[in-house]
């Protein structure tokens, strides 16, 4: 099974730290890296953590607050530098748009990459992104500013092909592609081996769920019913739910009630206050409600695995 | 005498690097605090290396290229959280305006202090900002986009009062500032005590040079004739002489040749491409011709000193 890997680059809140770098992570499936929000350092959180700045091809941005995007022109200025060529796809909402001209204008000039544009609508619930190996939703949130998460669906994969039964049967390499789309196979004897006895099942699709920044949604969890894995919002602990409220931000007994409502699979907890020194309070509170939780840390790399 | 101390948050070039910083330092005198170039990352090199947000009160961009000017609206931004009520005021090239006004509105809304932006002319060497302090003139640069550099000139001080004298012949706290400002004094039997009995000469006014990113001008020195410290743009090693022309850079041997020519008392080197494992050839080039050269690095603090 291809590794489905979420590296986190910063995990903390609007106020910069020297614990936490502001809000970017990046997502790989089968060799592709996809970001998600680019707040200010992002491009030196790549360089310590090696994060190809080839590999990314795709920036979704949640919202245009600084600690979710000051990073991206400088990324694409370092990528630029590098003698990038191939195109760079940015989805985030359309108010970025004339920024980012005016920006490329100013200091991107004679960049060798087109950076494509897509502007995202944020209160609408829809695929925003497709390749062969996944499709990208979006989550409309609720936040101070427009904003939006993204839930990445694996596209289902094909069967295993039985190595024992394609030797047994002397089948031709010619055919295995057939097989694993669900063909049977015939003998020289007129025997139908039943396409079942060829293949063992196919891996089950992987999802993941950022959900960041946001108010609690007591109705978030019927976008992302089943997911794998949930990165929800917890600025706070349970003490600051009045806080929490009044910033449009989560506390992490919310982000728990949110990822337990979803059946989710595994819940992981980000967008840290600049004022805990840990976050160990925070962790405990979510899992009194959602065991299977755990604190991102920059440098952190989790496996989307697929629920049990 | 005040201190006049310059703080170094970064010292890179274009291409970030783990080693250094892109280019951003501060300068410090009777409390206040100024900022040169604002690159990104900034704002946490602040926290890093305990510069106040607060006593910030002016910050000069020599050119719009992202290592020198990306991190300007995280920092404001920063400024807007942490509760700023003082003006922040901005001196750069005049394309400047219409980006930070777009940011601004974008990012800023409800901003409790004022941005007010003051647009310099690149091509002129003039003084551009003032107070009772010191003065800061523009520099004109040679680099691929409209740069120019900034010289701080300490004003004159006033000359120190002879304690001794003071007590001697009984003068009244009352004429201090007087003899301060050049009176003689007389006593009850009418003999007149020069002024120069009173007092020792003023501290020597104290000036430094911020020439970066340059190429190598020759007749630059004409402008900074007796400088005290000098940071200039030392991008290359004397071997990349061709790269640093074509760049629009200098190499370490052009730096110290304008400190040389400019009768500076001493040249610090910065803006080390991200070629160099560490600058010690850089450094020893630069002092074959002038000897008092030393390199920066994030987190050092160099004092400016009047030459002797």
């Amino acid at each position: 099974m291809e590794p489905f890997l979420i590296h986190i680059l910063g995990c903390g809140s609007a106020l910069p730290t020297l614990r936490h770098s502001a809000s970017s992570q990046v997502i790989e499936l089968r060799g592709k890296l996809f970001m998600i929000d680019c707040g200010e350092g992002t491009q030196l959180q790549m360089r310590k953590y090696h994060i190809s700045f080839t590999k990314i091809q795709t920036v979704f941005i949640s919202h245009l607050h600084g600690d979710h995007c000051f990073g991206l022109i400088g990324l694409i200025s370092t990528m630029g530098m590098l003698g990038r060529t191939a195109p760079l796809h940015i989805y985030a909402p359309k108010e970025t748009g004339p920024l980012l001209d005016m920006q490329l204008k100013m200091f991107c000039t004679g960049l060798e990459f087109n950076v494509v544009f897509h502007a995202v609508d944020t209160k609408r619930h829809q695929v925003i992104y497709e390749d062969r190996s996944l499709t990208v939703e979006s989550l409309p949130l609720q936040h101070r500013v427009p904003c939006n998460g993204f839930l990445f669906r694996e596209k289902a994969t094909l069967p295993h092909i039985r190595r024992d039964m394609i030797d047994c049967y002397e089948i031709p390499v010619s055919q295995i592609n057939n097989i694993k789309l669900g063909a049977d196979w015939t003998t020289e004897d007129g025997e139908v081996i039943p396409n079942s006895r060829l293949v063992t099942p196919a891996d089950k699709s992987r999802s993941y769920a950022y959900c960041c920044d946001t108010r609690f949604i007591p109705s978030l969890h019927q976008l992302i019913e089943g997911v794998d894995v949930l990165y929800h919002d917890s600025t706070y602990d349970k003490s600051m739910e009045e806080r929490a409220a009044l910033y449009n931000h989560s506390t992490s007994t919310q982000a728990a009630m949110v990822a337990k409502e979803a059946h989710a699979g595994q819940l992981l907890l980000g967008h840290f206050s600049a004022r805990y020194d840990n976050e160990e309070g925070i962790l405990n509170e979510a899992k009194e409600i959602f065991p299977n939780t755990q604190l991102t840390d920059e440098g952190m790399t989790f496996p989307i695995l697929a629920k049990k």
